[in-house]
């Protein structure tokens, strides 16, 4: 499956309810739901971004808690292997950095957001990109009400937003993460 | 968008991990994300179904906590509109005899889950017969380890599982659901 395909889930710079930049809270839900997604579609590996050292030890908690041999690795094996695929890093810069010493090359940033506009890339266009493997990417997901203009702005691609039937799109980023991942995924 | 789909989580009969059936907890998590996901495709209603009176007045309370004029409604406008999708039921029977009511014939009624094998439905299939607007259909979504197998046998469709890349598919309900309506309704 895409092993040139990653994702991560970025606490950090995300705008709060008034537009301010912010680090946003580690939800528990999303380390789970997304990691579960992930395994599913083979991903190959999920990062969860904050500059907040005690929000990566909570994060790391929860892992070690899920490992297998931990405490509640062995109630649930599939959780355990689901959790395998997520890494926590620091910064944008350390998640790049890490592809580019795992994989050999710079991955093309792939922005995401409900409220995208302007030039944007379609899912089946970026689908295929991926399928070519001619490239790595790394698909950028926000939090709180959305990743800050610069993340965006320093991104290769920006995917066009998750539209439903109407005007009407606030999707949980667990939902969204899914969707995007089924329609750049699915069937390969 | 499609007013003849339906769906409805069903707490009760499930499975538990020892294949005992039981009527699982109501996660506070899946009335948002789902009830979100519903209302940015335009699903008719999302019921939720339990059995236990304690777990639906849970349910109410939220959804006053939220209501439009409630203590979060005017925090947060977008997530009292999703929960206006929701509708809490006592039993299948009851979500069955609510969707005659309103719309004045049976629906029928569409399994789901990651283990279903045998005759099943693809989603373009079901997609297409929910295009034709000639039924209602209610989508049925397990919690804890799968619907029991009596809902299963009585419905009248069994959706193919969501396959990601290999043979692991242990996503998320609220992760299911999303791939799921996307896969029915996009781009109607």
């Amino acid at each position: 499956m895409p092993d040139n395909l990653h994702i991560a889930l970025l606490h950090y710079p995300a705008y709060n309810k008034r537009g301010e930049v912010v680090a946003t809270a580690v939800a528990n839900m999303d380390i789970h739901d997304i990691a579960r997604t992930a395994r599913t579609y083979e991903i190959s590996k999920y990062y969860i971004v904050t500059p907040i050292a005690s929000q990566r030890l909570f994060v790391e908690s929860i892992l070690a808690h899920w490992r297998p041999g931990g405490v509640a690795g062995s109630y649930n094996a599939d959780r355990s292997e689901a959790l395998k695929t997520v890494f926590v890093k620091k910064s944008l810069a350390e998640v790049v950095g890490d592809i580019r010493f795992c994989r050999g090359r710079e991955a093309k940033l792939v922005a995401t957001g409900a409220n995208l506009a302007g030039n944007l890339i379609s899912c089946a266009d970026m689908r295929r990109l991926i399928g070519e493997g001619k490239e790595d990417y790394l698909v950028l997901l926000g939090t709180g009400w959305g990743m800050a203009q610069d993340v965006i702005a320093a991104a290769d691609y920006r995917l066009e937003p998750i539209s439903g039937a109407g005007q009407y799109n606030h999707l949980s980023v667990r939902a969204a993460v899914a969707i995007i991942i089924d329609r750049l995924c699915h069937g390969r």
